[in-house]
């Protein structure tokens, strides 16, 4: 596809040209990307998106086409909907403002802003919509993979669910995303080449079932697949299966070969799992892998795993890559700043509910990991107080800044320009599974509802209350 | 993107190396796809994906970079997991086989093949998880589009669901689904641009925010978008935001322009609809919309209605693209024949659940819509008896086969050559449309369950039944 830059609300193009008429094209202002309430009804969630938003960013531009496409938009009165003026500003438009986000693969929670922009008012409402749309969304499934993973306890996990997923880059980022989250191999090939992702898989119902008999089907798979058999034992009976796949895997041991195991897909995979594994054993086919895979979740993985199961790899599809029990995170996107006269004049969206009402300022997050208090809420145009608000509670919990607390939004972009470098997936595991050790364990059991450990600084909230009382 | 046909699981690659090295790459096979339940809990699907099939099966080539990823893949004995022989074959390969499919639009239910190929049997499991993949989603969300419509019960209904879609793909298949299902517009510019869409959209909180006062956000947008005024009305309070609209829409007017309506966002759409609808009415502007938006689906949608509520137009966004209640649909899709030494071996998946046990055959289906009868899955190698035995109860069902009842799986491609005309979407309306209206209404009721309508050619189910029995 060409440019996707048109990937937004049409709002945002209107409210756009408005902004543009009205002469407050170079206005800057201040924009942050957060969440409200943890995805799963758990505790956190893993940040994901960042290498689709660079990529975006960077590619971030109209086309010719684009503006002949908004050219022929009309409005009510069937006149252009788009001034020439305007379509020849949008025709010029590149991103040359800032962007600070938290990286890929940190545990994060809700309210901390997850990416904050500072840019023209024009374009930061036109990267509203594919940013939210990139971040909830990988986001989302990074979260659900890590809490997949967790279920696993070291486990591998394999991510199968192409099939079922929504749409093609729905497939795609979902497949990243679970990769972010801690997912090990992907049955999806073009994720594979395109990511650098390790790709797994074997064979199908369809397989066995194209041949006159199980033991054919295994036979030919062996001989011209030798060193990818993972045999799959249930399309017709699951114990006459696994004994095939045993007499199989023997004779792929005299052909110098070796068996990878056995595949699980229907059945008490529980029951199944002891059975194949004994008999597995029995044979002498210790190092013989036993895959399940049948609409598995943290929840299903969690109870087998609590059965004792003999599964020791898991096959995750459609519940991973859509994030079944909710398939949207509602973050959001809202104005904290913008430029009056040279001073940042702040902004915030009133909420009944206090917790709802958005942060004024040029924020950032401050981690400290302390007992009680693991992140902070900053306004960058304010000294900290060193006292934070806790958000739920609004109990104050003094903390110190110094070297070894990290403020976790990273410079990404700076005036237009790309300073930040990608890590590789072995680096944002790393990142994650340090988060991981680092906090509290109860944050990561996905059972027990925890405490809120995000403050805001005194500062801030003082700023905000004054702010308040003036709307 | 260049290439796209390394969207597979890599067991459909492994699998084909098996078959091409057992000397069956020029074996045919027929393949179908369903699905085995409704989504929602309801009564009937409207079946999309062909367009985005079709786009697929059109490009289905690999790359030179594809296939030197396949190269770099290793087995576990670190050998190259594919042979150089297979990696050239893949290479040359192209569809040449045939693509029977019902159409974009069509209601259509469980168990029915929706889509079936005919080709060699390793293309044909090449395609099956990106066919899936397609499928399975647009005709999720032209489900539940229909679903938002018929509760909508005839206005105007936008999808405003990009900013939580899954991914971007997901976002732009979903809004082309939305259409497809019966959705008047969408928010999505990038969608609008691609598929010819109507867009729509005005301002958003962030606007109003960045003013000094409501009134103040309101006056400039007007002046500066003057053919394009839904005024969001509920930034701080939503009666002061009507009133604040109605100015607006007085001075609109008194310049020769017309205010579209206002947009309630949050609070009880029933209650604010019916005072903004009097507020509207009494100040003279009765052409004036009221846009709702907010969390919208088909049940909030329908239980507004049965309140009385004065909104004319649905703006429903994340449960809407994410089919948030069932994210998924779960489509399979199965192997029904071979060819051996030149005649057709018919296959099928068994299951304990007899109704889970797939059909044989080259299959298409007919559609009579008598009184108790809607459609017969058919065996067109067969001919057919005229009797259909029910899915769920197994009642026999006489039907006659004349010029008045329809084959649904229309040639898409033939012998690799695509001989079918994609219909514009006011076609694809008026197919939507003709088979609701012709259909039972009990189908269509979505919080009651119908009967299944579906049957089997007598003769399928005798085949079918000797199949089994041979097992």
């Amino acid at each position: 596809m060409s440019s996707i830059s048109l990937l937004t609300d049409l709002y945002q193009l209107t409210m756009g040209q408005a902004y543009f008429e009205a002469g407050m094209k170079d206005t800057q202002a201040v924009f942050h990307l957060f969440y409200r309430k943890e995805p799963f009804k758990g505790n956190y969630a893993i940040n994901c998106g960042l290498r689709t938003v660079i990529d975006f960013i960077k590619k971030f531009s109209f086309s010719d086409s684009d503006i002949t496409y908004l050219k022929s938009l009309k409005g009510n009165d069937n006149k252009p909907l788009f001034s020439l003026s305007y379509l020849e500003y949008l025709a010029e438009l590149s991103f040359l403002g800032d962007i600070d986000a938290i990286e890929e693969g940190r545990v994060v929670f809700a309210h901390e802003p997850l990416l904050r922009v500072k840019a023209s008012v024009i374009v930061g409402l036109l990267l509203e919509t594919p940013l939210l749309n990139i971040i909830n969304f990988q986001t989302l499934i990074a979260t659900k993979a890590s809490r997949v993973c967790l279920a696993a306890q070291g486990d591998k996990v394999l991510e199968f669910g192409l099939r079922r997923a929504q749409g093609i880059d729905g497939s795609l980022s979902a497949t990243y995303a679970c990769v972010v989250g801690g997912v090990h191999a992907t049955s999806n090939v073009l994720a594979g080449k395109l990511f650098g992702i390790p790709v797994k898989g074997t064979h199908a119902h369809s397989w066995i079932m194209s041949f006159d008999s199980e033991e054919e089907a295994f036979d030919i798979y062996s001989k011209h697949m030798p060193n990818n058999c993972i045999f799959l034992v249930d399309t017709y009976d699951t114990k006459k299966g696994i004994e095939n796949a045993i007499i199989a895997g023997k004779k792929l041991q005299e052909s110098g070969h070796k068996m990878l195991g056995i595949r699980l897909d229907s059945g008490d995979l529980n029951e199944l799992s002891q059975l194949a594994r004994k008999m597995l054993d029995d044979a002498e086919l210790h190092d013989a892998s036993i895959v399940a895979s049948n609409d598995l979740d943290e929840y299903t993985i969690q109870e087998l795993k609590k059965q004792g199961a003999k599964i020791d790899t898991w096959g995750v599809g459609t519940k991973l890559v859509t994030a079944y029990d909710q398939p949207a995170l509602g973050g959001v996107y809202k104005l904290s700043a913008i430029d009056k006269n040279g001073e940042w004049e702040y902004k915030l969206k009133k909420s009944e509910d206090l917790i709802k009402v958005s942060n004024p300022g040029i924020l950032n997050v401050r981690r400290v990991n302390s007992k009680e208090l693991v992140d902070i809420i900053i306004n960058e145009d304010e000294n900290e107080s060193k006292t934070a608000v806790m958000l739920t509670s609004a109990r104050e919990v003094s903390y110190t800044q110094n070297s070894k607390t990290e403020l976790l939004l990273k410079p990404i972009f700076k005036e237009g320009k790309y300073i930040y470098s990608l890590p590789n997936f072995e680096e944002i595991n790393r990142k994650r599974i340090e988060d991981m050790e680092s906090l509290s364990p109860e944050i990561f059991n996905f059972s027990l509802s925890s405490k809120c450990y995000v403050g805001m600084d005194k500062k801030l909230f003082e700023t905000k209350q004054e702010l308040l009382s003036k709307l």
